[in-house]
């Protein structure tokens, strides 16, 4: 606690606000905030690592993952992707959980998405395209991931926009789009396949 | 600590996880985990209290709220809504938010989605339609709130779907939904309007 400098809070934090507790992913922040009356009270947020998720390509399929993890009932499907280590960067976390989660690598990335879902948490999901991607090596997964790959068309990517065992919330309203808005379908197409 | 049968940790926290930090909003909770090797590793997950959202129907409206909380750099639109009280019921919940908020009730409501959007924090979000509102009282807003109330159509309602001034992120894809898809547009429009 001594360099308190040092410590992130985000931009949604302010700057008066104090660490109350560390935890293994999620820490607490709390600051006491002048109400419109005047009166004052202990306001709340919290702040977790910042992830990546990535949509490889690989010819004219997506890679998907069907993923255990100790503490699930069942099976989820996902993107690859996980937490940024700290002082890594968002592109380079994204190339490291490729390779780690699937073997994968690829020389062609575009940033689709850098969403901030929680107003009450500091935490930004950066969602890459990795096109072309190609066989590098054997996947190294950690002993907290079972993991198997799947690879599936863009007509049944798009469609994962309703199903509930599908992990990545953030991008599910703009493959649901790609269903129904012909126009937006094929933008998104040539965005995955074709830059 | 002594009533620890009287905690509630949500489905989705094992029942040997211990609370660890107890906040103004957030609770956090940690446990040990085997994992797939059999080394052990300490899990967290949150938990919050649930909280319930209201889209009131007025004769062929729908009211949103425009609203300022204290430490928001900006106006937002959302629904009627907020964070149920310890042992209320979720619908209570919706018919006293909606009645502080804006001053209106209804004798006609649809649980319209439970939803619980984050797999590390215990946390439902109840989405209420209040059909065929009335004005009651004026409203009762506490020091955290400064809310002005408009009417919109359902067309008008369901462009929301892309604002990202607009709060309420887990009823997006419905709405988007709504905007592509005629026949969903029009079984919404009946669930809100004629039911």
């Amino acid at each position: 606690m001594n360099s308190k400098k040092k410590i992130k809070k985000g931009k949604n934090i302010p700057a008066k606000a104090k660490r109350v507790f560390r935890g293994v992913i999620f820490d607490v922040w709390q600051w006491k905030q002048k109400m419109f009356d005047g009166s004052v009270e202990i306001f709340e947020k919290l702040r977790r690592p910042d992830t990546v998720n990535v949509i490889p390509v690989i010819g004219n399929k997506i890679m998907i993952l069907k993923q255990r993890q100790p503490d699930w009932k069942k099976e989820k499907t996902s993107l690859a992707g996980g937490r940024i280590d700290e002082g890594e960067k968002p592109l380079a976390a994204a190339k490291r959980e490729l390779l780690e989660e699937t073997g994968y690598a690829s020389k062609n990335w575009t940033l689709w998405k850098e969403q901030n879902p929680s107003e009450k948490m500091v935490w930004t999901i950066y969602t890459y395209i990795a096109r072309s991607c190609y066989f590098k090596q054997p996947p190294h997964l950690d002993a907290g991931e079972k993991i198997k790959t799947k690879l599936i068309s863009f007509d049944g990517f798009i469609m994962f926009s309703e199903n509930p065992d599908f992990y990545e919330g953030e991008i599910k309203s703009s493959i649901l789009r790609a269903r129904f808005d012909k126009k937006f379908r094929d933008e998104l197409y040539n965005l995955f396949f074709k830059k």
